[in-house]
């Protein structure tokens, strides 16, 4: 396996493969110099001596963000390698999809693309509620998670100094989907806002807190509930990147008889667990490559025994 | 589709097919007199005359017994025909597989054994944990359900008229497992039990309580509680065939840094929703058929996208 791209995500990637009893690390390829990237212990090349490693590369696992990386990357290098992406602006995934599939099949790669826990594991459940529970209806909550951009949005407000902001499911929301009612519920619906700032010295508090709870779009149609803190506490508690979730499916099987499917996620660190997904997948994609199964695949595509390092007869002796 | 055998599973897949939007109902065969099998509508033929219907039927959905019928019923159907079972005595599914793959594949068919909940959904999820978080544990939790061979139990005792059994996740248990602290727990340890009893006349109430906790094996082992209700309430509250239960992968992607998967069914009938989940594998072993794909199979070797009657395409664009 080779990382292509080492920040939050490589870094999980090259941790998860420690982990794993049956892949090795070749090394990070980074666009930056090698000397500047300072990696857990993986050794670190040049993005553009990757072809001369090819030999000893099953599967390159793409650690690049999805606005403007992986985009060019994952088709660029699906002409030559194996490979695995997370790419996850899902209106975009068909067109992703389509521009790899044609790199990967006229090369006789595999690339498997979005894969992670959304899209990924969560995009499976809710395949899975649809599929085996068609009279229903499927809830996806995220959360409790941090939101890079409503946390940019806070941080732009004059007299913040440091903020975060963690999305959060709705308690009443959720306690409406498990009781099989199927609430149409929107997103805003579905999830609260907290925000937890550290103010300047000598800032306007109530301004502020008005300001925040008034923001259009970001803040004023859900429920927000705004901390303020000192940073101290900020520094102490704050700096994790948690997430999870859930996906809950409500469906009835004949009239009135209520059966409920429900996936959730609690996660330390939403990077090392989408590293973790992606690790998995590299796995199957290896397999997928080996037995000539090419061009671009999701997790609907793939068998999910492939993503274990156990055979198919282990697998059904020992977990079936 | 066909579906061979009535019972409770047989009319919850001639169910769940009525609201399949994709997949039509062939008929129902049945070893009994077709005369005296009562469907919900379908149409009954004796099972000797499946083979005259072969050409209009896609896949078999077996409904019968793991104990006697489908050790012999699948590997000979598979010769013949492409299908789907519930095969779930987890400790001779290898068996199972390997005398079915002989016969399908020596047929040029396709038999998905095994496929239901547990087996079926659960072994997916204890899979895709230990997969993707190397580091941990799973846990399989069952219940709330009734359990028959429980419920059998006590109505041997003296003095007891009707009763059922339900084992329930303990909650203790359960919330050690979420705390992430991953303890070492027995099935023993991760199950109560609780009996509902209706007595004879006169009956000897305190000791067919302590004949009940004190039952070796059964009971005795158990945190068991015992409520002695009236046959009006045993009829109103008890007729139902509920079960469910979680499987949760506790682990960590790094030293310390806590990672939890957690997949829970609430099902209001446990025959409907196993029916549901058959026949969205009968879904994907026609597909599989169609394309050259023979041999046995478990959930653990089916592309997830099959199960959907939505293509790939389709999929990709509205799920992933």
């Amino acid at each position: 396996m080779a990382i292509v791209g080492y920040g939050n995500l490589g870094k999980g990637v090259e941790t998860a493969l420690g982990l794993a009893p049956d892949l090795e690390l070749v090394g990070v390829f980074s666009r930056r110099d090698p000397l500047s990237v300072a990696t857990l212990g993986a050794p670190v090349f040049a993005l553009s001596e990757l072809d001369e490693s090819r030999d000893d590369i099953d599967v390159l696992i793409l650690c690049g963000g999805s606005k403007s990386d992986l985009p060019v990357q994952t088709p660029e290098l699906a002409s030559r390698f194996t490979l695995v992406d997370s790419f996850d602006t899902h209106a975009k995934i068909p067109e992703h999809f389509a521009a790899v599939d044609q790199a990967a099949r006229a090369a006789g790669t595999t690339a498997v693309i979005s894969s992670g826990w959304d899209p990924g594991l969560f995009s499976l459940q809710r395949m899975f509620g649809e599929a085996i529970l068609p009279e229903g209806r499927t809830y996806t909550f995220w959360g409790q998670g941090l939101s890079q951009g409503h946390s940019d949005a806070l941080r732009r407000i004059d007299g913040v100094r440091l903020a975060v902001q963690y999305t959060i499911p709705s308690e009443e929301a959720i306690e409406q989907v498990r009781s099989g009612s199927r609430p149409e519920l929107t997103a805003r619906q579905q999830h609260v806002r907290d925000c937890y700032v550290v103010l300047e010295e000598g800032a306007d508090e109530a301004a502020i807190r008005e300001a925040i709870v008034t923001m259009p779009d970001y803040f004023e149609p859900y429920d927000t509930t705004v901390h303020v803190i000192t940073e101290e506490v900020f520094e102490r508690d704050h700096q994790g990147m948690p997430h999870g979730g859930f996906v809950i499916r409500s469906g009835e099987s004949s009239p009135g008889m209520q059966q409920t499917m429900e996936f959730q996620l609690t996660l330390g660190s939403n990077p090392e667990f989408t590293s973790s997904v992606l690790v998995a997948y590299a796995r199957a994609a290896a397999k997928l490559a080996r037995s000539g199964d090419h061009g671009a695949k999701t997790v609907y595509d793939i068998a999910p025994g492939l993503l274990s390092p156990k055979s198919p007869a282990q697998l059904r002796a020992e977990l079936l």
